[in-house]
């Protein structure tokens, strides 16, 4: 017996289709540089893709080619995101926060053709100009004056071409992306999405026990859309009928509590570094709250939510759902929404409830996590700690490119490099990256749970904790803190904090004080930098 | 450049792989024929599958090899709907409600090997006993006793077989079930949902604007697990974790309201007749409303909502959503969620809101719909009526060993035989099954305006407008009435009602009051039946 069903491929020009025809009157909000907010429906959208698809293909676009991104979140931002996939074309935003040299390596690995550049950000381009080889740049007037010579305007080139119309259904194993990881140590690496991952992925995303995306709720799309496919959300807002808002260029505390209010947003997602400067403002002014939605929800992802944070928004009636992704997942691979049994009121069961939600989450439908030891796959018990490894629809099989069979495990799985549990309820929670584990004197020590701790007390803005060498006990933990603005502390009371939580001989031996902690453009601790540093400090010690 | 992503199937045993795994402790609970209430969880569920599915195998079902159930919704109905596919079988739900006669046609032209049976059902098993061949019959003994000589008992085959566990992937593309169209003329049309169409179809229908299925919810799963594919809702349980109840053979007024009260549900889905029950009861006594949950929303679809159940449901605080499906759509297609624009408060307001409720709603994601009429592919004006077309993954591209082209385009779509507009917010509006409209004087009459014009009037329960032959008009429109216990009207106050509604051409030639208004064992109007008895009326007449 076979199946009766239509073979109908799942793409993302389906969803934009969709859009275009059932949420064609919804309005997506941009933020400009100029603080001017531009304004337009989902059928503009949809008429300027076409133009923009029909645009690349009289520029001699063909199928599997690169078009690189250097651009802020705003709609022309989120026009290639359709526009490029619907030309046959693989979307390659680039990392405006890297480093140019890191810049200049993913765009010559991806090998990409075209560039679409934000006309504030040429002088980056600049920078990066002699060592590319970009045949085309177009470049996206924010400003209203037209692109220099040499250059293509963005805006003329969608005036003057034609809407493409793909006479042939899209494979949904076409690319639709390619995306690098951030990487704290090597080359970054690049991950090709397909239209079915991509799809699938926005479908998981979008269920009510993770972003619940629907037609009734105003979303803040603040994660940079040039981080790994912007989550999916400018799919899902799509596929949804989300209004969106996008912010531009402008995520400081004071423009962001600007865009929450004036747009009443109901839902935001981004790195934790994000919202601590949010979180300062309305604690300093708490009337301001009430100029928030009563139901703004933000889904804080990324890095770790430090467990302060999450305290932090609850006072401030925020609700905070912390979610996990990878480069490699498309990038979300678990959220940590709270079962109803584990949500009952009462200051015991309060607690509980902060622990579950302060751990990397529920993997999602069609995620399958394994928690793999030297003695082969862990139980589900909150304590056996291992590597946690996973597969899926939308979990990466390789790299562009490069051969790294290491990260995948015999049997297919995806290495994730991260040491973690799994409880009984099927919450997964990352104890520390492998390599971030302490090993002293044969037992491990969590860098991550002495920076939890460290993050608690008053004084304590940021806390880093790294190996140092040590002749007796071969690893022992340093912390390198970043103390709040008018707060002191000194290393005797931060210890003197820690040994509340832990047992003696977990305690760091020695506390540095620093300006800032160190991080990657993306906001992850560069754990490599200060680990340099440790070594150092041990040297200059013995 | 190729896509990195891993070849991940989708299937149904994904989805109770992950609900085992996240959800192991969600409850489920199944009314029993003697009313008492059977309670285990999704952890119990799996691992009676994994058995089930071994039993099987043990009793030689191969690959493709159809296993036919006469259920109702309950536990173990529940565990087909994941044993057999996991077995490799094709699961062929048989409608109870069914005339014998079609129930021994669709059993044997699906060509099922096995039937799984409740023992309270046996009696209608013997009525077909004699003209079905299947090899082997599992008794299901809900009455605690075993099955009789010559039968398997379906609690030994899961207490004495090992779990089975398929070494291979299975292929998204094989078969999952089978379901047959009820029908209103010709022979039941079998359909075969791949597991790839069901796992698609399962993650739409659980978003926030359709079904909006989350783990904080308890779902009474009341539309019978016979009815193509349950709606896909045992799925959609497992998938994300809501709290399943299954009412077994209790679908009366006083049993559902018992089943909506204790167990607290905030969901639950079915055809409009099985609503019209529980209204009376709730109006009649408006204190029992208190018992029920707050939150409590019910979906009605399968058949057209009628307006004064709607409304009656508004006044209840019942939320009420309308959904339109069909079997070739496996089978929900579109759901009438409100766009926030719409839903604005004030009088005119929720007028026009309940104008757009009543419609059959937006398509789903992936669905594709449009208007064809002679002329070509029709506007979203809301006005232009011509045939409704729909395509997508989980829509069906053919029937099971029928050639049937008429029932799709030349281009594929599938032709639903509905009259239909698509407005331009996106809501289709079925308006009339084609060969339900009414032709007279070479001029449309709509018969669901009608009727659901006359069910507006306070004595009417339901009506029914066919065409009768007219030498004249050669069509002219004859209703078909029921009126409320206890209310009394002539023909005269009901053309009466209607000329207010409508032009004169349009009012009935003639108003037959009846008993009951005949249906099929879905619920759908049996307007053939209808047609035969206008046809006679006319003879008689003339």
């Amino acid at each position: 017996m076979r199946h009766t069903m239509m073979d109908f491929p799942l793409t993302i020009g389906g969803i934009l289709a969709h859009a275009a025809k059932v949420y064609g009157g919804t309005e997506i909000v941009s933020y400009m540089p100029d603080c001017s907010t531009h304004r337009y429906c989902v059928a503009d959208l949809a008429s300027r893709v076409a133009r923009l698809a029909g645009a690349l293909r009289e520029l001699g676009l063909q199928p599997g080619d690169r078009v690189a991104t250097l651009m802020w979140n705003h709609y022309a931002h989120l026009e290639t995101y359709f526009a490029v996939p619907a030309a046959g074309g693989v979307l390659n935003t680039l990392n405006l926060r890297l480093a140019p040299d890191d810049i200049v390596y993913i765009a010559n690995h991806a090998g990409a053709r075209f560039l679409i550049v934000d006309d504030d950000l040429m002088p980056l381009y600049e920078r990066i100009r002699a060592r590319t080889s970009f045949e085309r740049v177009i470049v996206v007037p924010l400003g209203g004056v037209s692109a220099p010579d040499a250059f293509s305007d963005y805006e003329h080139l969608i005036a003057v071409s034609n809407p493409f119309a793909n006479g042939e259904p899209i494979d949904e194993n076409a690319p639709v992306s390619v995306c690098y990881t951030s990487g704290t140590t090597g080359r970054p690496k690049g991950v090709v999405y397909s239209h079915r991952a991509l799809v699938l992925h926005t479908f998981c995303i979008s269920l009510p026990d993770v972003f619940d995306l629907s037609m009734r709720k105003t979303l803040a799309l603040v994660v940079p859309m040039f981080h790994v496919n912007g989550w999916c959300l400018p799919f899902a807002a799509l596929l949804t009928g989300v209004r969106l808002v996008l912010p531009g260029p402008h995520l400081d505390a004071e423009s962001l509590f600007k865009l929450l209010a004036d747009e009443q947003v109901i839902l935001s997602a981004g790195v934790p570094s994000l919202w601590h400067g949010l979180i300062d403002k309305l604690q300093a002014s708490p009337e301001l709250r009430a100029q928030l939605s009563p139901a703004l929800h933000l889904v804080v992802a990324g890095s770790a939510c430090p467990e302060s944070m999450m305290v932090a928004l609850d006072r401030l009636s925020i609700r905070a759902t912390h979610a996990w992704g990878m480069t490699e997942l498309s990038p979300v691979g678990a959220f940590s929404t709270l079962k109803p049994h584990l949500a009952q009121a009462g200051s015991a069961d309060a607690d509980q409830a902060l622990r579950y939600r302060m751990k990397q989450g529920l993997p999602l439908p069609f995620v399958e996590a394994r928690i793999m030891t030297e003695q082969g796959t862990a139980r589900w018990d909150g304590e056996s700690v291992g590597e946690l490894q996973v597969r899926g629809p939308w979990v990466a099989a390789g790299y562009y490119g490069d051969v790294l069979p290491d990260s995948w495990s015999d049997d297919g799985w995806l290495r994730t490099g991260d040491a973690a549990h799994i409880d009984a309820e099927g919450y997964i929670q990352i104890t520390d990256r492998l390599k971030d584990l302490i090993k002293s004197g044969g037992e491990w020590i969590s860098s991550v749970a002495l920076e939890n701790a460290l993050m608690g007390h008053e004084a304590v803005k940021e806390a880093a904790v790294v190996a140092m060498p040590d002749p007796r006990w071969q690893e022992r933990p340093l912390a390198f803190v970043q103390l709040r603005a008018g707060h002191h502390a000194m290393a005797d009371d931060l210890i003197s904090h820690l040994s509340t939580h832990f047992t003696r001989w977990w305690l760091p031996d020695a506390v540095e004080f620093v300006d800032e902690i160190p991080k990657t453009s993306t906001g992850k601790i560069q754990k490599s930098v200060l680990r340099t540093r440790a070594a150092e400090l041990r040297s200059r010690l013995t």
